[in-house]
Order: structure tokens, then sequence, then C-alpha cells
């Protein structure tokens, strides 16, 4: 497992960086997890409280199945562990990416009242795992933000059994979950949906001047 | 051929790299390609489904006037293939690339109805090689998106005939094509078209605002 | 304190270049400081008028608590390194930060006749030292800009002493202040600050637009 | 004059790539140049049509006061060399910097009826050079686009003799014009007057919405 951790934490620091760069994990916000062992269950995943831009691979904890750390670290994980641990658990995911974009938090609370928000019609869409046109449409579920972590991680874990076939979710004025069999899909994932909140909130901008006219 | 594929790709990788940084080929999307021989015809292909910004040159296919790969890939080349080997037949460019930016997205939107958009009077303009005043009117199509290539790529024809001095074209929320001579040429292109979409797309807003004052 | 003041010194290089980056400091605009000494206060401080981008770590001058320079610099500190001193003195920060982004620009200026803005409900904020809880309210103060520093000082000084809990303040188009008990955790909350600024400022923007619908 | 033209070749190519990344000179669009020699004039300019992101030291031309090429190049000068030869003249400027940015063409096309933009109120404006308070109006003049560069030189010498004060001018639907003493004083000089006129062009957009309420 060791030389397998090495190298997957490498990849995960390279992806923080880039998603810190991009202004989707700043001030140590967001997090991430790969899937390094299935049985017992064992997650490589950021620690709290860490700059996204500075991370490195020896900051990556190894926890388990309840969020505790099993390597040799004084480092807190973060507090949405338990988040993680259920995405991995209802969606067999190999890797669990979270982000707080400055777009994907303004489409939580502008569709929060509809409890998610629709996304259909663009290519962008094929990118998803299995998703095969653009006509596909894509319903991501927005959820009540919550301090109280396993009462999250069940609402969670609800929510992925009634919608089985979403790619991620909004958690309210928080920010942004996704996921995939591998780390690159989780990515991938996440750079999709964060390009289309994007689009979309810019859209429905122009849109509701144009009704006026 | 190997030496020039070898150069070649390296520049294309480079160019992948600076537009993913941009967020114009987020999560594996777009596709990028160089004709490295004409005849047969030959061109360098991005892959299908490649993290633009983890491209490597040894990724790169090279493919037939067929979208065959005949490098020894297992890789399949993207299902776009088709629509870049007909620009090169249609406007005997030596270079195509497709980029899928938020406003690339949503200008292709706006104007659907229309058909294409016209895009007048910025000094932007004069690079796209053969214009020479800021006068120069663009008119950039709009295409139908599809998942049927053949199709597509016929209609791509067709409208490359008609509008001979288009410099690029839009697939409904999809995005942009554009080409070049060389490589180099076709970057320009798509700078110079995306810089001008954004700037459309801002200022249109700002004047639908201004008319209702 | 050499080698200290060096470490040190080099982290501040690496935050000015970040956040030059970033747009927040272009033009030379902004300053960074840390406190290097407690007893006599001493700060490492960025010069005046030096390119954020390009700052050195041999360009940092070390100041005591009247903005003297201490150091065998010849070049002047910032104007404004007696507010850094003052924020030093009221909170106990152990590093201050200054960015001039263009949406603390725009809130400053939106929000101004209120003397002030809150920001609560969003997770962001718990990334703010002390703060638990999304339901927080943040009261970020906005100051009359002035060029008499002693003035603007005890301006400051008076503020952060009637707002306890502030994490930062505005300057009415001029930027945002914020500290902390590191440079890191200074870093953390700027970029936390400048996120919610910028969320609110799109939010705002939206939301007047629904509510002519 | 060989070694200073090596290290201010090295310094413009810095600027020039900086400037692309931030979107400020995409599309080979833009230009650059700094005075290597008093007299006879000699200017080392950025050649026409390169891209600014690859932009390498030994490309930058040696140009005369005609702006004809005076090094061993075959390449072609910039067609605005003569405009940047009237502001050295005009203004006794070291360097003069022309940026295509997004908002820069929007705010030139906004405000063109008016002849220019006035800028006040920002602390910003006191990076500009002899500028000392935030209360300082800067009237940035807008030109007409023109293809003729005579011509255009002659309107461009015209208007800083009118405006002796100003620090930039913008040309119509084209782009922003500053210079400095020296290549670092233009360069703050482009990053101030782009940020003012981002901040410019988003707050106008704001308060034209918050009129309507």
């Amino acid at each position: 497992m060791s030389d397998y951790f090495a190298d997957t934490s490498a990849s995960l620091v390279s992806v923080a960086k880039s998603f810190h760069a991009r202004g989707w994990l700043l001030g140590t916000s967001g997090n991430l997890s790969v899937v390094v062992q299935l049985d017992p269950l064992r997650l490589a995943m950021s620690p709290s409280g860490i700059d996204k831009g500075e991370l490195t691979a020896d900051q990556l904890l190894s926890i388990d199945e309840d969020a505790r750390v099993v390597s040799e670290h004084n480092a807190k994980p973060s507090d949405e562990s338990l988040l993680h641990i259920r995405i991995v658990r209802e969606r067999g995911a190999g890797a669990v990416l979270h982000t707080h974009s400055v777009w994907n938090t303004i489409i939580s609370d502008l569709y929060a009242s509809e409890g998610g928000v629709t996304i259909q019609g663009y290519e962008m869409l094929k990118g998803l795992q299995g998703v095969r046109t653009h006509d596909h449409a894509e319903w991501l579920p927005i959820i009540e933000n919550s301090q109280d972590m396993p009462a999250l991680a069940d609402v969670i874990g609800k929510t992925l059994n009634e919608h089985k076939a979403a790619h991620g979710f909004l958690i309210l004025r928080h920010g942004l979950y996704s996921w995939g069999d591998t780390l690159a899909q989780a990515k991938r994932h996440i750079e999709i949906l964060e390009f289309l909140l994007e689009t979309l909130g810019r859209m429905l901008f122009i849109k509701q001047n144009r009704m006026q006219l």
C-alpha cells in the first residue's frame, strides 16, 4: 500500500494546487480524498485547516471507515471526512472532491428553494461518467448546510439514494461535492460541474434581463 | 516525419496546457489537431478523454483521413476527429482547435435563433488572417449540436462552403472551432475569438440594461 | 532574529506573489507585514512603491513601533505602515495584510452609507479564527479613506475597539485589511474575505434583478 | 548599449508574459517598447504578429525615430510603432505599453460619446506618477480608431497636448496606452488603469441596476 499511497498522494496534491489556483479552495476551504484500500477501508485525506496551495504529500492523513486517523500524524482530519466516507460507501467512489467556488455558492443559493438545479443541453455534460448526449438532464441536489456532521452524512446518504444518477450535489452556501471511480474522473467531474454552474449563473442573469426587454 | 511530429506534438501540448489554464478545456473537453503530412493525410490529434492540463506529447495520436489511428496507440481518438478532418479538407487548414469556454457557450445560446453572430468594429479582428481593418464584419455561424458525427461533419462542410470568409464557428451550447495555416495561427484565432465573444457577452449585458434606463 | 527574519521574509514574498497573481496587489498597491520581534516591536514590512509580483526577500524592511526603518535600507516603508502597527497593537496580530481587489473596492463603495457590511450564512466564514458555524454574522466595518495616516490609524484603532469581533475592515474605494496570529492565518483570512466579497457582489447584483421580475 | 539592450529586453519579455497571462495581450495583440538610447532615438520594440506569451528577448527589434528597424532583423515592427514614438516625444517617456483587455474595450465603447472617462476617488489612483491623493480626477481620453497610423499618431499628439496630466488614453474598441519614465513605471500604470477600468465597468453596471429599483 505504501507505494500506492505515495503515488496517489502526489496526484491528490497536484489536483489541490490546480483547484486552489482557480480559486475553488481558498482559505483552507474544501477537502480531497482518495480510497487507497478497500478492506478495511482506508482513505488518503487532506487534513483540516491546511492551505491547499501549500499542501504536501506527507501532510495527507490515512483515515479509516470512522474517519479516525490511522497514520502517525498529529493532524486532525477534515470535519467533513464522514461525508467523504458516506459518498464512498453509497457510490463505490474511488475519490471524492469538495470545492468552494463563487459560482457554486451562488447557484446553491439561487436554487435552494427548488431543492436542486437541473442542467441540460450542454455538450460538457457528456464528460460526466455514463452520459452519452448533451440532451442529458443532470439533477444536482441542493442540501441544507449543517455543522452536525453525522446528521449531514445521513442526509447525503438519503439524497444519493433518492437521486441515483446524480454525479454531484451542492450544500447550501457551502460548496460542491463530486466523485469518481478514480481521482482523474473525480477531477473531471468537478471541472465540468464548476464550468456548468458558472455558465448557468451567467446565463440566468442575462436571460432575466432579456425577459424585461 | 517523426522529428516533425515530435516538434509539432510539443507545441500542441503547450497550447493545450495554456488553454486549460484559461478554463477553455476543462474536464477533458475540447480537442486539438495539427496536420503532419498531406498525402496521405496524417493528423497529430489529442486522444479522447484526456485531461488537457496533463497532456503529454506521447499521448497524441496519428490519425488518417477517416479518423483511424495509424500510430501504435491503444487510445481512442476524439469523437470529433471527423470534424477536424472536414475542416482541414474545406479550409486547407494546418491546425484545428476546439475550445469550450463559458463565454462561447453563452454566446452560442443567445444568438442561436439568428444562426450566427456578427462581430464588427473591434481592433482585435485585425488579428484574424487576411483582415486589414477593425471595420471588418466577422460572421461566426452557429450550428445545431449533434452526437451524429458524420452528419455534423456534413453540416460543418456545408456551413464552411456557405460562409467562405468565416474564421471559426460555434456549435450550440458546445463550443468554438477555429483553425489556421499553422498551429500558431490557429492559436491566435482562438484567443482572438474567445476575447471577442467575452467582450460581446459583457457588452450585450450592459447595453440591455442601458436601454432600460 | 536574523534566521527567523529570513524565513518569515521568504513566506511573505510567497504570499505577495500569490496575491499579485490573483490581481489583489496590482500596480504596487497593497502591503504586507509580519511581526518578527515583540519587545521592542519589529515588523518585516513591504517597502513603498514595489511591484509585488517582483518582490524579493531582501527588499523587506525592518521597522519599529513608529514605522521608522531600523534595517540598513534606503527604501521608504509603505505610507500605511502606521496602520499595520496600530492593528498589531489593537489585535495582538502577528501578521497584517492589505489587498486592493476589484470586488473589495466595489463592496466598500456600495455599502459605504451603511458604515459596513454583514456577511452571514456562508460556510466559508468558518475559516475565520474562532468562528464555529456558517450562521456566524461577520460585520466588516467600512472606514472613510484619508491620506492623513496618523488620523486614519486613530479611526482604525477606534473601529477595532468598537467591533472587537471583526476579522477585517474595508477602507472606502481603497481596499481590505485583515490580520492573523500568524502569516498563514492572515493569508487565510484575506482569501476568505475576498471570496465572500466577490460572492456578495455577484449575488447582490443577481438578486436586484430578481426583485424586478 | 548592447548590455543595456539585453537587460531591458529581458524585462520587457517578462512584462509581456505577465500581461499575456492576464488576458491583456491575447492573439498577438498589443505591443511594448522601451527607449534604449535618446540621441539618436532607439527603441526596443515588440515585432508585429508575435504571440506575447512566447516572446523571446532576441525577437525584440531596435527601431529609430521613424520606426525603421535598425537591428539585423527581418521581422516587421508593429504597425503602431509610430504611436509609441509619438508618445515618447510628447511625454519624454522611457517606456510605452499598449494592452487589449475586455474591460478597456468595453469602457472605450461605453464612454466614447463623451470623448473620455473620468476616474476619481479611488486609492489606486495614487499609484499614478505625481498623484498624491485618491481625490485626484484622472481624465482618460478616448480616441477614434483608425488604420492610418500617421494620422492616428497626430491625433494622439494633439490629445496629449490638450490633456497634459493624462497618464494614458483609450482607442475606441481597440485598447489602452500608458507609459512611464521607466518600464517598471509604465507597467505600474497599466496595471492601475486596467484595475480601475474593470472596477468602473462592474460598478457602472451595478449602479445602473440600482437606479431602477
